[in-house]
């Protein structure tokens, strides 16, 4: 048995302490100073205010305050940040980590562009960490297909780890799998990284199809706009592969969990599906912004940053202003207020 | 304008004639001997009895009696019959082919176990034709994402068309490119035409989801089975790519259009997934095939093809056993009725 910190108590760091319960070990689940609300409905045995649910009474939180106590004996650190907590969450768990490295995994989603380059998150924490964390400790990144409200009822769930060193990765991943949690170690951090933020994009344009098909009329079934939405689907693979080749992963990984998995999870499950679907409807990009009521938009955070590296990549000639028209499209909408219309005609392999 | 017959009033035989009518063709649709109750309804002005929809008035309909008037001065044929159909269809154009070669295309899906390999229904449509039908005249095959309700409601459709003759391609691409039926000529026809049938295998394992949640007691929405379905579905593009170069096609085929695009349609508009969902919920085989009240389930004529083929593929050497869990995992549960239970532990790159 093991003691596992999770710091976050969001939805996803919150879910995560199903499996790691379900393994044996005990869990403690920390909230960030955005968490208190959350930390004292846990506190008082009351529903996960995000989840909706109750968490497993065996999870014992703890508010931001109370940091030191929670990771005094922990083995293991798992990040349940947002992209925007990464750098916070390394500086401050910076000072524990100096006296006593331990496993440290994140389950946040995002790109950084950055000294001309676009930088996964485990790269963007480990620079954020102490040099005692470097090597085998090198923080494990979490991609694949995971709705968190599934994983808290325990729907069978595949993901994979993924990491600078591998070691760390199978030391994690042998603390957390389990009867409904299945582990795949995952070596291209970068590929399986990237997929985990793009997919946030281009479910924002997938979702543009059920929209467009409301604006006509339509309503939901087996007969609907799936063409539509498929054929996005498709060529949202097709430009994962090479955005992850541009960034400098296989792209490979973008056919597995991490892609096409996660891709087929965030259209059926994610909050970035219903923006898109308002956009589709004919909405303009702030009332869109409004309809979704503060929720994180993780799909503009990423487009922000892809939009960057393109016209770096464009300007250095490292890309044709032809390809990925899909991913540019979707910049265009998203940052500039484009309309939806879909450049169908422009989609194919490149 | 072209005159374009299509043979087969099914729904996507019947479905496939917006596109040219959109491109300014004449368009005449000539039932099968099983698609004479269509006819007789589109003769009356019906909706179409499939489709539950009219056709454009401009669609002609002809009985297959009617087969050589219909055939009179057209410059392409359709072949909109099922993969069953495929042999029937060769057999009955032979005689006008042999006469005046023309351009010749099917939509029909499906893989032939034959000769000790996979053979995919352009080819086996090509040795049911005369010798002069050989060359730029080969048969061309569409694949990738195309639900025939939605794309007789003109909602924007990707497909490939794809065959022996890369000129025969782009003739049809030319005939059939409009508005809103966007075309890609895919040289690769193994490997497209091979996914155009195994998703409809794997769509039924995505579809055990639905099932085994509803077993649970659980109902739709964003929270759901979304991450097994999303598991099974990544793992089965994976698989698709392992099949495509056992047959000897490009995995890389199965990333676009004719394997992400396709399965994700299906597995949202098909009946394979409904009928993947009643296995889910636990009905035996043979009361969840009664279910389909005689509906086509192309997934187990497909499973049954692949199943041939893996068993000789073991036993020469080809596959390891221990490869396309998934794919064997499905040929259990569809032909000899094995507990759906899903063997993720399995899943994984091989």
């Amino acid at each position: 048995m093991a003691v596992i910190a999770i710091v976050g108590a969001g939805m996803m760091g919150s879910a995560l302490a199903l499996p790691f319960l379900a393994a044996g070990h005990e869990v403690r689940l920390v909230g960030t100073p955005l968490d208190r609300e959350i930390v004292e409905a846990l506190r008082h045995s009351q529903p996960h205010p995000k989840l909706r649910a109750p968490l497993p009474a065996e999870v014992r939180s703890y508010f931001d305050s109370e940091l030191e106590r929670a990771l005094d004996g922990a083995d293991a650190i798992a990040l349940g940040v947002s992209s925007a907590g990464v750098r916070w969450a390394g500086e401050v768990l910076s000072p524990f980590l100096a006296r006593t490295p331990r496993l440290l995994s994140m389950v946040s989603k995002g790109l950084a562009w950055q000294d001309e380059h676009l930088e996964v998150l485990p790269d963007v924490l480990a620079r954020a960490l102490p040099e005692t964390m470097a090597g085998a400790l090198a923080p494990v990144g979490v991609a694949g297909p995971c709705i968190a409200g599934e994983l808290l009822r325990q729907v069978p769930t595949s993901v994979v780890f993924t990491g600078r060193s591998t070691q760390a990765c199978e030391a994690w991943a042998n603390l957390a799998r389990g009867p409904f949690y299945y582990v795949h170690v995952e070596p291209d951090v970068v590929g399986a990284e990237a997929c985990a933020a793009l997919k946030n994009a281009f479910a924002m344009g997938v979702g543009f199809g059920a929209g467009v098909h409301e604006a006509r009329g339509g309503s939901g079934g087996s007969v609907a706009y799936h063409n539509y939405e498929s054929a996005v689907f498709a060529q949202a693979i097709l430009e994962m592969q090479r955005m992850v080749e541009l960034i400098g992963g296989n792209p490979q990984t973008a056919v597995g969990l991490p892609g096409t998995g996660d891709l087929t999870v965030t259209c059926n499950g994610g909050r970035t599906g219903r923006f898109g679907k308002w956009l589709g409807l004919g909405l303009p990009l702030a009332e869109a912004i409004a309809k979704m009521e503060g929720a994180t938009l993780e799909c503009l955070e990423v487009l922000r940053e892809l939009d960057a590296a393109l016209s770096h990549y464009d300007r250095s000639g490292r890309t044709r202003p032809t390809e990925l028209p899909l991913l540019r499209h979707l910049t265009d909408v998203a940052l500039r207020a484009a309309p939806v219309a879909m450049p169908f005609e422009r989609f194919g392999r490149a």
